[in-house]
This record gives structure tokens, sequence and C-alpha cells, in this order.
């Protein structure tokens, strides 16, 4: 389990810098610097989408600590939360790439807000299938469980407002969606015990 | 054994995504958002490979508590296996792009079910070795065996029959293997100790 | 360290598949059938490297048994030996691609014979690096550790002959390769403990 | 955590041989072993990113006999680290390209020898804050974390000089950027203990 999710994790992250592709130079047109860099929407996509499923793999990584049986709805739901993370790389990419284009931005950013609001989503069915099924450790606080839950769907409820306000203004829907980036920069909320 | 077939199950599973390309938009073309969502073949072709390749990983995941042995014979079955997941992508991948194309998706559909099809004999031929040759748990009931083989028999005979529909109607072939995999959406059945 | 490895040896083993595209289809020119047909040669290709890059995974994984130290020696020879295996699928499919070709299929053959010498060697190299350092186990009989530097030793000078005979013809030398590859199909034989 | 830094090890080092293409050759045209041969940048590019990342590899295993506690701050460190390994296969890939080409051979090693520099300081940061969180094992002896800390700032210091002497000459930095890999390639020092 572990094995198969930290590998989806690292292809997902690691994988877009294989779309960056340096366009052809001819032999003796001393370009090379300035057509690197000219990638930089790209470097900056790599890096973004490094840090948001990084910080999902770290959080994922943490939640390994508080579930402890394996069901078989919790490996379901953790392929659709999988599916969602290997999709992001791809929005991503687009959102850097037009960013600075002023006719597709607009899309650019809601294609890309969108994308995060339905990883945000796969995440929240897979923490509510948990607890629901009694997945995660019974030795928890209910107090605790209580908090997560409000965290994520609030998470999830910020996506969300995000997305509609990218269909409005893009860079008021952006700022909302990097806020929630950078909160969760945070260490998570250590587990409380009985 | 597990690190290698989780990560060569989490790149077939990945990898789809990197071969969806956006066409090139011209600065100034506002045309974006009808771009990305013409792509939406490749986005079910995606989720599509994800959740058969997925169903696969869990009941490989679950038959790992099964084998208790790993013999030669094994690992070559289990590469065998491995080499059909690989591929599965590829002919997935092909089915959503022409499954819209009347001319076309006769082929696509008698490729993809063919395809799955010989994943699930991969799949027989694995789990056949394994109870023939002792590396299943000894501790397991024969009726749960011999259900289990029941079930995987029934299953590849249900792909060769959904392969030979579709050369007949792709319709009706495509309907028998979405029916297979919703099947296996259901959890294995628990294993049953002497 | 397993895990890295087990990764690299799924990546290499796995990848090719993405290599494999299907030529543009005009909408309504009902080929779809023959042109995946005609992309046997990169199914092969597939298959091919495939079954030698598992054969030397499962060498690889029996062989895990046999080392008992991890010395940075070790880890440098085996980064080695990983990055030629890493480096066989793409001959693979220059010879997959080129074999029926008749002015070009003498190169090819040798490009690919050449590659799996070279995987041979880095193989060697890392055993004999295993032995020398005193890294396997030391409860091994040395008459089995004698009898695996033999077969080792003998299979690289297969490959080296087989390569040599290639220059001249190309078809005795592939089945000298071919047959190399079918002898590790056979079980490796059972560690002799003292 | 090894599983997944190990697989994002596992893509960087091994992808790079994907972006090496053949060009298209005509049937009948005997240029195979040519156009193979005219590849020898990739190949020296995929040799070097294999030989720099294994290195990092290497260290970065033996470190993890180091760090006894993974703090949030680590985890993050860690992304940050595996996101400047992630990326440096692409400017490798170019510099192996441009190396031999009189004008852009300058921006190509500074490109090259820049990225290392990258690397090497988000190496440092990582072990500057294991340090400062004491996340290191606490019986290791305060002179060896001293010397290692020492060794690693000069080394992030070296590169930023090889780095500012490419830009007066790509060759004499690029021969301190070698001097330096070459020196790594010794067995990290034993940890002391208490």
């Amino acid at each position: 389990m572990e094995a198969f999710s930290d590998a989806v994790f690292a292809i997902a992250i690691t994988l877009p810098i294989v779309e960056v592709r340096m366009p052809e130079i001819k032999q003796g047109d001393p370009v090379l610097a300035q057509e690197f860099l000219r990638l930089w929407p790209s470097f900056v996509g790599y890096g973004l989408s490094f840090l948001v499923i990084g910080l999902y793999w770290v959080h994922h990584h943490f939640n390994g600590m508080i579930f402890r049986r394996v069901t078989h709805g919790f490996l379901l739901s953790t392929l659709l939360f999988l599916m969602a993370i290997g999709f992001v790389a791809f929005p991503t990419h687009l959102f850097a790439q037009y960013v600075h284009d002023p006719v597709n931005r607009h899309a650019a950013t809601a294609i890309y807000v969108g994308s995060l609001t339905i990883v945000s989503l796969t995440w929240l069915v897979k923490w509510l299938h948990g607890v629901a099924s009694r997945a995660i450790d019974d030795r928890l606080r209910r107090s605790y469980v209580r908090r997560m839950t409000i965290q994520y769907v609030a998470t999830s409820a910020a996506y969300v407002i995000a997305f509609l306000v990218t269909l409005v203004s893009w860079a008021a829907g952006l700022t909302i969606a990097f806020a929630i980036t950078l909160y969760y920069l945070r260490p998570p909320p250590a587990p409380e015990y009985l």
C-alpha cells in the first residue's frame, strides 16, 4: 500500500520535468541562455506541482499513522485520491504556461484551481470514509477527529469558493488557492489519544 | 517483490497522463477552455485505466496475503502478469480516443477488450501456478481455494466471450467488459482458514 | 537500497510502452486495426526488454539473499549495473524496429547484443566486487561461490562471443544471445551453506 | 519516506533515457550505426546524471542512518532537495547536447554547474535543518557532526565558486565541478558515536 502510493506520488511529482522541452537551436546561434530562461513558466509549473503534491504527500504520510485498518473501501477511496494526484501536474502545467497570456489566463486559472478543488474533495472522501468505517485508530480522541474533519471540510469548501471566484476574477481566486497551500505548510496537528 | 510490482502498477497507472498533450494555442486566441474540454477522451482513458489497473492492484495486494512462498515460477508468472498490466494503458488510450469515431470504434473496442482479456488470462496463469506449486498458504480451506479458482476461470471466460462479442457488436462486448469491472469493485471474499 | 533498485527496474521495464505511438488516423478512415497490428515490432520490443530486464530482476532479487553487507563499493557497482539496466530498453526498441529492415538489421542486432553484453559485464563487476570485498554471506560454501562466479564469467564471455559473431552474421549472434536468455529462465541454483 | 525518496531518485535517474530519440531512418538507408553513434552526447548526459544523482542517493541513504527523528521541517527540506534532484537531469541533458557547440557551450556549462550548485545548497539546507532541529541521532559525537557540516558547507562553497568561474571560463568551472563529483566517489566517513 505505502510503496504503491509513494510511487504514484513520486511519479506525479517528478514526471512534469519530462514535459519540458527546449526548442531546437540552430548550430552556431548563441541563444541557449535566453531559450533556457524563456522556459521559466515550465519551471514555475514544476515547482508549483512539486509543492502542492509534496504537501499532500506529507499529510498522506502523516495520516498513515492515524489509519489502523486497511479496508476495501479505504483502498478504493485511496485509488480515487491518487487518480486526482496523478492528474494535477497537467493543469498545473497549463496554468504556468498561460498565466501570462491575457486572453487565456482566466481559463487557465479556473482549470488549475478546479483541479485542486477536485483533489481536495477526493481527500475529504478518503477521510470521511475512514472515519465512517472506523478504519482510523480507535484510541484517538473524538475531539481530535472532529477537529480534523472540520479542517478538511473547510479546506474543500475554501477550494470550491476559490474556484467560483476564479470565474469572476482569476487573480482573487488564485490568491485564495495559494493561501490554502501556504496554510498547509504548517505541521499537521499532533494526534491526541484517549 | 512487493516494491517492484507496486512500482510497476504505479507507473502503469500514472503514466498515461504524460501522453495527454494540449495542441499549441496561438497567443491571444481565447480557446484554452474549449481545447481543454476537447481532451475529454484522454481524461476518460486515464480514469478508465486507473480504475481497471487499480482494481487489479487491490486484488494483487489481497493475494499477497494468500501466497506464502515465492517460487521461481511464481516470479516468472508475476512478470508475465505485470507485462500485461504495463501494456493495458496503451489500448485503453486508443479506445478512449476512437470510441466516438463511427468507423474505428469497432476495432478500438475489440483491441481494448482483447487486451483486458489477456490481462485476465495472465492473472489466471499466476493463480493456477501458485495453487499447483503449493505457493499459497497451506492453511487455507480447500473449498475457499476452489471458489477463488472458479471465480478467476469464470472471469477469464467472461472476458473471452466479451472479446468474441465485440467482433459482432462492439456495444454488447463493451457492456460485458464493464460489467466484469463493476463486479470487481466488491471486496474480495475474506480468506477462510482450516 | 531494495526500494531504489526495484523502482529503477520497474521504470526500465515499463517505460518503453510510452514510446509506442499510433500514427494519426484521419477521422472516418477505417484503418485502426491495421495500424495497431503494424506496431508489432514495438510490442515485440516491449516483451523482449520485459523478459531480459525481468530475468535480471529475478536474479538481482535472488542475489539480495546472498549479499549480507552493503559496502560503499557495492552501492557504486550496483549503480553501474542499474545504469546499464536503465539503458537496455533503448537498443531493444531499435532492434525490434529495424530487425525486418534488410540494410539496417545487421547494425540493429549488433547494437542490441552489444548492450546486453555491457549489462552482463556490469553484473559480473558487481558480483566479483561483492566476493572480493567479502560482502557476500560468509556462511556460503566456497564451492557454491566459485560455481556462481564461473557461471557469471561464462555468461559474459558468451555475450562477448555473441557480439563478435553479430559482426559477421547477425542471425547467428542473435541466436546465441537468445540462448543465454532462455538459459536464465531456469531457477538460480539454491545457495549452499557450510 | 524512504520509499518515496527512493522512487523520486529512481525516476530522476532513469527517465532521461526516454528523452533519447533516434531520428527517422528511411527504409533501405544503411545509416543506423552512424545515427546511433551520433547520439553520444545523450548517452554521456545519461551517464553523467546517473553518476551525480546516484552519488547523492548513496549519501542520502547513508544520511538515513544519521537522522533519527522525522520532523515536519525535515520532510519539507527533503521535498526541496528532491525537487532539485528531479530537475537536474534537464540541464545535464542540455550540457551534454551543447558542450561541443562553440557558441553555446559557455551557457550550457553555466546552466549545468548552476543547477548542481542549487542541488548542493538544498542538500546543505536539509542537513543544517536536521542539525538545528536535533533530528539527527543524539549519540553522534559533536566533532563528527561538525566535520560533516564543514564538508557540506565547503562543497556548496566550491560549487558556487565553480559556477562563478564558468561565467569566465567554462572549462575551468567544469573542472572544479567534476573534481567535486570525483571527491564524492569516496565512501562517506563512518559515523562516530559517543
